[in-house]
């Protein structure tokens, strides 16, 4: 699989911060500057609507919503299950209490308690002793996110059994079940799950167009008729109601045409870092997608030196706390870059 | 001036709803195809960056902020202005009271008392009579919302000098002044009066690109760098955050350029539809703008009998109320199709 | 009616400021003393359990829930009614939302619009007029919120016939009712109104014992037992579960018993100051109850001017505004007290 | 020590389902019915004032409040802390975030991430690992909450150098730590430390009158005089302003002379309850103040049976979980009770 392309990146920078700096290929300019729309918030976009249906069969549900951004779509999921001052169980990494600035709380007014992250191992019988019941003095369990793949797990992918299994849990206690699955695409690729063999595993899910897809905005929420029905509402609520959506949608359906089954090669590539960091001991955990999570807990450089080493010569990567770094592959990165980010790494971390 | 476009409308339908059902023109969409963009969220997009310093310096403020929506658009400004609990004064038919979904209380936990809406007239002593120090038991007052042109009340533009004396008031009491200026557009055009003569007078305005001007998606908050800061992270909260923005942009900033001066034209085609339906007495109020609204209480026809009868010529229009309507003339309605209205509305009306 | 006491009352200072600072007087004190209590968030208090059967039996409902003050009676009551997002109408003097802190909206989320406040003038048809029904966009009006008497109407009692044209506009529309009946009990000896004549007209009722009635603590929600059980709930919620409350709720009970009957005695030293200070032109409206609204904005005297000059003679009254004041009559202010005050305010009006 | 009470009690039922089930004592009640109170609302009240002034003193700080009850003491600490969508570490199982009905989230917005609960232990090294510090995209982390004794947590006691060692990491990272207090006085006497020397480790504390020490109502929350002006007004808007609080704030300053020395003697029938349990392998935890906590995941048993069987023979105790169980001893139960209370369990585990 060739790169798509690279004209608009670029050239002297080799951004490995996150997979959202993808900028559009040339054909998905051209599905955008020929898009048929109308107003979504009349419901009269035919691109959007189409996307929308699209996305909903791949899951194996009724129906999607497309969100201008994963937070929103996550938040509004979030939403559908969980009344003012009820609870969400995740883990203390997730993506929903860490890097959404608190809206499931500010705005939700979401009560959350976490169990702990240790990448993106999930242990469903854990999480089962967490719930609470309803009760006049308690806060009852209303919903379970997981994070598939999980981001600050390192693009880790939870198993398919252990999903299955957090199901069955979620049944036995009567709460909802939300996935994240900004990156689900990545598992999808990496363990060879069908979409809807995660799909049918969840209430709702949320999938992001504009990380390793490549277009440029967009998320959906997936779920039933009725869920997506709310979701609307709430949408608006939020501030998501847009009108033309059908030029955003329609880089979407380029994006799920052209763009899932490469990410294979991103896996590749990032594999190809982590062969590079791992003698220096800095490879926080097997890689098994896009992301290369650093641990730099016993090396002389922190995450800034690294960070800065790295910028001198041209590599840009993301510090995720003193100790913590990351780098991740898209659709925007050659093959020469990945070797030249590999010694530049190699370079910096021998130092 | 001449239509700017027609060929993607649906040449069957005549849809004087409302302005945001139009389309992008063929040059904006060349506009977008082309945009050079970046991850917005990291504030690397060229275009949005440029229209957001653009909009900036049309209203004579330091800085702006792209927003997916009106609403997220004002929703943001009242947070900046309002932190929960304490209020914001506004108009009984105000657009953020009105039609926002009650993000203001559920998501901003602002508390709101409203005076009488009377079309747009806007009377600043009344409002500095409701303003409410602070205090041990009040609800303090910290900002007054006014809209410029005004949606349920037509189209009515405030005249410069009581929007003058509400900033005096305004500042008397030490109170936020916020313009919703979905349309303010069209008040400049009206009126006569320059953007930034509107900007002097408001700590923030929100503007609207897929209004009247056209664009498929997008508001701009206006305001002061410091404010706008803060902005960018409520923005984020509300799920706002968006990355490759530059394509919405490019539309917006190609709206600027291109479809402001002609608004005059939408306000022609608006009067031309008051003339046809005033004989009827039910015209509202005066028509100064794109709007005309419909008062059918001494109407045989209520406003859903009048859509319908309309809607079977091929004719849309909107219902406010039980026996309140509206047309609305915008970019994608030619001459020919005005005409056709009015005689539509004609004929329904004498029935 | 004698007045039941005074010696603990400060002898050297006349309090009208307002009527929550009465003192329990020896027979509640004696009440609450002996006052056989359990744990209420077990629900196992008797004689709170007895007070909450007491009061909903006198407004005509099936039950009643004790709350801490007046304030949280009314916030519960309103959550009860409307989700977070949808509207409350009431006037905009209303306590509810102009002395209760924002709660409304700070945490139940509720957007409020508001009609002007004129005394306690109320028009139901200017309310229906202002009654959205749901929709996509809208926000839908939920309840409706009145207050009898009206505090900042000066004490006035909205009349029987209005309040039932306000419960056929309600029903028309499908809307909540409920009355901040704070002083609910003045109104009832004004106007000779049976309590459950007023009770079957909202959906729920807030009443206070701790005002006219002069019991140290206490209010209570009053409606169906489907929405007191809801009630309860959002009780504990807000910090409103106590313990040993039938200590509060003895007092209560004994205010009851002895305090309502005796009202008209305060009306009557109210009148007796309306009478004094009518001459001035300084009396804002007809005095009905015990609070004596005071309008300086043709007197030479400002509201704090005033407060001055009679603080400096032993006088205590409450400033509401820069040119409104106000004084209440209550079980604790004697006769020969009401002369004093009277005197003393001629002479500093005179001044 | 001699029980200061128990003719008000139930005789025919052993209450061990929790401490707030306490009645007044007939000093307590003299204490009250004597009070001498203001309108606390106008800050007038000379007994919660003077009560206020005491236990501030005894913590050490500035300043205290008093409040309803121990979820609003709580609640209002942590708005203090925390603004909406920041957020708060705690333990799984703190009362906050488990027995306060969500208000943190619902009321506060407050974002919450929580550590494993494993008895009252706590790992401030753990902790600190969990902080996030500001971010445009992060959720950052401004208090956290501790239990002292912790109820859930069996009334285990925090030991003082861990408390201290927490206060440096929290110190480490300019957040706020607040005590839940509610049963600190049990900490005091069990591990014999000063309550200042408790108190200066927290910027806030919440202590209880109407748990262990037997007071009808009410907490206080203690601070800096900054923090409990603003905690004044928190209290207004929770609803918690109450008028002559010195009635209950009388029962207060009677427990704190008389009570918490004798706090002692729980503990040491609590021992004597666990010491009936523990061969039976029911014992959760080593039990150090007055609450004994079972674990019936190893016995024949559940929880609802085991409640069943006690109270088949007159004694009451609390159901947490289907195995988890708890006896709370207290003011009201007499030596006798507790013997017939070993026998009963006794009887009930051996069968």
């Amino acid at each position: 699989m060739a790169d798509a392309r690279s004209e608009l990146a670029s050239p002297e920078l080799i951004d490995l911060r996150t997979d959202t700096v993808t900028r559009p290929t040339p054909g998905m300019r051209e599905a955008m500057a020929a898009a048929e729309v109308g107003d979504d918030v009349y419901g009269e976009d035919p691109t959007v609507t189409a996307l929308e249906a699209e996305v909903a069969a791949l899951f194996g549900h009724e129906a999607a919503l497309f969100a201008p951004s994963g937070s929103m779509a996550n938040q509004i999921a979030l939403q559908l299950h969980v009344p003012p001052g009820d609870e969400l169980l995740c883990d203390a990494d997730a993506h929903v209490v860490t890097y959404e600035v608190g809206a499931a709380a500010a705005y939700g007014g979401i009560s959350s308690r976490t169990w702990p992250a240790v990448g993106a191992e999930l242990d469903p019988d854990v999480v089962a002793g967490m719930i609470r019941p309803d009760g006049y003095f308690a806060v009852p369990t209303r919903a379970i996110a997981v994070e598939q793949t999980h981001n600050r797990g390192g693009g880790g992918v939870i198993p398919l059994p252990t999903l299955r299994r957090m199901r069955e849990v979620a049944d036995e206690h009567g709460v909802a079940l939300h996935c994240d699955g900004a990156r689900i695409w990545h598992a999808h690729v990496a363990d060879g799950v069908p979409l809807a063999g995660y799909g049918v595993l969840f209430d709702t899910l949320s999938v992001c167009l504009s990380k390793g897809l490549g277009a440029p905005v967009g998320s959906l929420i997936v779920g039933s008729a009725e869920k997506i029905a709310r979701a609307r509402f709430l949408r608006k609520r939020m501030g998501g109601g847009m009108r033309q959506v059908g030029i955003l949608a329609a880089a979407g359906r380029y994006a799920l045409a052209h763009h899932v089954a490469r990410l294979a090669d991103d896996h590749v590539k990032a594999a190809r870092l982590a062969e590079a960091v791992a003698p220096h001991g800095v490879l926080a955990s097997v890689v098994r997608t896009n992301i290369v999570p650093l641990d730099l807990t016993k090396h002389p450089l922190d995450a800034h030196a690294l960070a800065a080493a790295a910028r001198a010569e041209g590599l840009l990567i993301s510090v995720l706390g003193p100790r913590t770094a990351r780098l991740v592959t898209h659709l925007d990165v050659t093959d020469a870059q990945i070797d030249r980010a590999a010694t530049i790494l190699n370079t910096a971390l021998r130092a």
